[in-house]
Parts: structure tokens; C-alpha cells; sequence
């Protein structure tokens, strides 16, 4: 099954509603409260919900638990994903310290900076390397998926470097620019700036519509 | 002129790759050129841009620093927005340090924390106060952008402070979890766990088509 990139991402918000709902107790909820608390037409909820067939009850709703269990089924991997860290400045130390990150779908196995302060060194428990020896420890290691949050001017040498250990599958860049990579791996972005020039964009638009 | 979020997302795309472009010396450059760079098609580059008003020569493309220039101005607010940054663990001073947020949209005006090391300090150059004061700060020099970087459990009691102030009027979030606010205030996310885990599963999805 197939599943389109807009339909996991909701996927992936309506478990993290269902956990935040079981951990407060809640047993039920409807599609309505699902869509209210997240942004979505009721409708919406009900169409992806019924695509990975799961049918609420008229008057009742859906199981907040077994709701939650399937979509980690539907989302989950059948194995842990070994992650690299490239790049461990406030960002980099941001994402290792978020316990979020340590979860039964992916383990950091290895980190990378060109500051000698951080190479040879544990970081949050996970070893540090040179830039340099990407190549070989992520071929060792096994690492598929690369956090790549140094600066932007390092970020295409420093993908090409991780893409020639052979093991690279996909990337999540948090850098500006753009950046060459062959077709087979998948690359997902995260700009906060971008991000922050659409809000900005937005309130102006508000605004010169509101006066 | 109403423009849709999407378009803007490809706006602010196009106007990052022009500067690189008019960095390294090029002056102009086609749709297509521009489309295999950021991974659009070259008729939506040339219909977006169409519709600014934008026309470029068959055969030849769209001028390098006219064309930025243009975009710019359609993306560029009337004014500085003022911003205050609640949360100045890993992540806040990444965003702190990073030159590109220092730019002529926006001015880091306030940090609140409740950490009592921070409070009372300018951090990277900018006044950190407790997040109790949010209101009466935020009042008095009108920010209306919060960036919000404080720990997913104290989220939702941060932006009511803020929203108390009665200047907010977008916030920009970091954190997990649904938040609460009036229908007038616009918020945007960075969910980085979200990103990572829609990787993960199209890797997974990858990896089973391909078997």
C-alpha cells in the first residue's frame, strides 16, 4: 500500500494526539474532536482513517488506544534505523538532547564535526568523529540516515562524503541551499527560517486586507 | 493580492537560490535551470512567476538580480516585526546565532526563560527575562512574533502569557502537541520528530516496493 506524503503527515499528528489523549485518560474520541484539536475537517479524519480501516462508531467514536496501536503500526519500522548526526553545534546538541529522538525507530550511532574540541570525544553518550571519516564509519556502522545540520557551505562536500560510504538511504537537512544528490536517496527538509519568512508574509497579508 | 501558502513556500525557494545564483556570478537563468534545482517543474516556476508579473525571454530565461529583486519585494514586509524568542535552551541559541534571523524582517527584541542563570543576561546580545514578564515585555516593546522553543509541558502556559500581552499576533512553535489559541493568531511549526519520522517511513516504503 502506498501511502501519499500529506496523508502520513497527518498520520503522524493524529497518533501523537491519540498518546497525548491516552496519557490524560481519555478512552473515546470522535473525528470531530480529532479535526477540532488539529486543524482538519472531521471528514478528513474520517476518510484516513477509514482508508487503514478503522471505522469509528456512530455517537462514539474510535478507541483512543487501539486507534493509537494501529497508526504506530501503519507508521512503525520492522527494525531500528542507525542515524548519524553530522554537525554537533546548538542545533545538533538540540536534536541529541531531545529525548523524543531516542525512540524504538532509530538510534544515533554516530556523530560528526570538524571542531577537534568534540572529535574523540561521548556526546550526550554518542561518539564523535571526524568529518573526514565518515566514508568508512558509517559503511561500518551501517548508517542510513544522515541529520546534517552543519553550515551551509560544508553541506554538499560533506553529503558527498556520507553518500560514499555506499550505506546512505536518506537525508534530513536542516541547511539552506541547495544540494546535489543522486536520485536513490531521499532527502527531507527542515528551514525554520523559511518557515519564519511565511509567518511574517502572512501577518502582512493579514494585515493589508484587515485595514 | 491573495497569494496561497504553497506559492509562498516556492517564493521564498526561488528567491534562496537566486541570491546563490547572483552570488556566484550568473546572470541570468531559465525555468528549467531553476525547476532542476529546486525539484519543480520548469512550468511551475514559469507560471508562478507569470503570475507576479514576471516574464522571462524564450531562450535566454529570467534575469538573475531583477527577478530577485522582484520577489523580494513581494515577500518583503513594509516594516521590522519585533520578536521575542520564549525558550533559550539548545535550540533557541541555535536560532539566536544564526545570522541569517538577524536580517532587515525582523529584531530579536526579548528572550524569556525560566532558567534564573539566564534570566537578567543578554544572550547573543539580547535581554533575557523571566517568562513571567511575558506580558508586560511584550506589551511594552509590541512584539507581535513569538518564537517558542520552551519544553513541550510548558507550552501551552507560555502562549497564554504571551497572548496576555495582548500584542501577539503569530507564533512560530517548536514544540510538540496541540496548542490553544484565539482563531485571530496565526501559528506556524517546525516539528522536526514529524520530518524525521515521515523519512523513516518512506524509506520503509521504499524498501518493500523495491524488494
Amino acid at each position: 500500500m502506498k501511502v501519499a506524503e500529506p496523508t502520513i503527515e497527518r498520520l503522524v499528528q493524529y497518533h501523537r494526539l491519540l498518546e497525548m489523549l491516552r496519557e490524560e485518560g481519555h478512552r473515546v474520541v470522535s473525528s470531530h474532536q480529532m479535526g477540532e484539536l488539529l486543524g482538519f475537517k472531521a471528514s478528513q479524519v474520517r476518510k484516513d482513517l477509514s482508508y487503514f480501516g478503522e471505522i469509528g462508531k456512530r455517537g462514539v467514536g474510535y478507541h483512543v488506544s487501539k486507534l493509537s496501536d494501529h497508526i504506530m503500526k501503519i507508521l512503525s519500522s520492522p527494525r531500528v534505523w542507525n542515524i548519524a548526526l553530522a554537525g554537533v553545534g546548538n542545533l545538533g546538541a538540540a536534536l541529541l538532547s531531545n529525548d523524543a529522538f531516542r525512540n524504538s525507530k532509530m538510534r544515533f550511532e554516530a556523530l560528526f564535526d570538524v571542531d577537534e574540541a568534540k572529535i574523540g570525544r561521548k556526546i550526550s553518550g554518542v561518539q564523535c568523529w571526524d568529518v573526514k571519516e565518515m566514508p568508512e564509519v558509517m559503511k561500518e556502522r551501517n548508517i542510513e540516515v544522515l541529520l546534517l545540520a552543519v553550515p551551509a557551505k560544508a553541506a554538499q562536500s560533506c553529503v558527498d562524503l556520507a553518500i560514499s560510504a555506499g550505506t546512505l538511504r536518506g537525508v534530513l537537512a536542516f541547511t539552506q541551499g541547495s544540494l546535489v544528490l543522486p536520485s536513490d536517496i531521499i532527502i527531507f527538509r527542515v528551514d525554520i527560517l523559511a518557515e519564519l519568512e511565511k509567518l511574517l508574509f502572512f501577518l502582512k497579508q493579514k494585515q493589508e486586507h484587515s485595514v
